[in-house]
């Protein structure tokens, strides 16, 4: 399988997929799209007919460009399906793709910086005001990941295995980080956090390890 | 397989939950919980006990509560295949999975209706300035879906089978008419919708079929 994967060093989702290429030890080229410089790369007619919703990542599979962070997992986990990043009963999955889609689809899409920019742009928010809003949709999506996990987590997120759940934690601690989140609230999490930074799959993934860190 | 379905009845990803029900054939059991009604029952202990991020859907099936659309809409058709909701190659699955997500991490996470209570109560936005921020977001990812589903639809959003993009989608149309978006931008996704509404699953899934429309 011959995989490009576009991606932005610091783009949460992109992060995601990363962990998943190392975790299954899938080989891929790197293609950095920069979404800041000249008003963001992903806007560009280029990457446009990549992706239509002018975002990362994009990973180029065989010839066939799929979008979305949790797609494109999915995609991995049915055509490489060892190592797994799901468990196998079913009640185990959904309760793994819940805990995912807290962040995936709960608390990443309202705090990220294409939403703090149209505040600042269309509403005038201040910078500040930016980063409390998105402190605040992160506080309240990883609290409730919180309890979700002291219920279900073990070594990792869902029991003691690496899934889906780990992938989307780790980059969103790191934004939570970021915009100033009380992270004493959050320590089942950052227990979690703890071990799975240490396997190599998540140290090669991270962002300053990535061509275009800056 | 006993399911009991906690549903709003505007709620459009509890809507896309009762469209894979009524597609898949399983009997349930709808529970109203008011998302608005005393600041949104959603609030409450024993909803939170259920599902720690205060939303809907909540699908309990044979006792095991589980939460989130996307989630539970693998679940289903994990346990329940027949008749599916994704197609059988991995590049058609990873396609329908990335129009779903263009709906249901792109789109209804930033228009929906907490959030826009929170930019009137937090920042004080206006009603008018609510429905804007929300018809925007809707433009945006809905204009992304056009033209996935122009390349890749047919009678569908993906090829002439019913998947969870059009599961999503039509729930999303909905809430673009609430919003004032310009239908005339989206002739595709127009054109499928109306082929889905005639379907009996669909009709039975509708807002205003459910015991608590208003």
């Amino acid at each position: 399988m011959s995989l490009v994967l576009r991606s932005y060093w610091r783009s949460s989702c992109s992060w995601r997929v990363r962990i998943a290429l190392h975790w299954k030890q899938l080989p891929f080229e790197t293609v950095p799209v920069h979404l800041v410089a000249d008003g963001g790369h992903q806007h560009s007619m280029e990457h446009r007919a990549l992706n239509p919703m002018r975002e990362l990542p994009v990973l180029t599979a065989n010839g066939e460009s799929l979008a979305q962070s949790m797609a494109i997992l999915e995609y991995l986990e049915e055509t490489q399906p060892h190592p797994p990043l799901l468990p196998a009963d079913p009640i185990a999955r959904a309760r793994v793709r819940q805990m995912a889609e807290v962040v995936n689809s709960g608390t990443q899409p309202i705090q990220n910086l294409r939403v703090m920019q149209h505040l600042g742009r269309v509403y005038d928010l201040p910078r500040d005001q930016q980063v409390e809003w998105s402190r605040d949709w992160i506080a309240r999506g990883l609290g409730a990941l919180e309890t979700l996990v002291a219920t279900h987590g073990g070594q990792c997120c869902f029991g003691d295995d690496v899934s889906y759940a780990d992938l989307c934690l780790v980059p969103q601690l790191y934004n939570a980080r970021r915009f100033g989140v009380n992270m004493d609230d959050l320590p089942t999490l950052v227990a979690v956090e703890g071990r799975l930074v240490e396997m190599p799959a998540f140290a090669a993934a991270h962002p300053d390890q990535q061509p275009d860190a800056a």
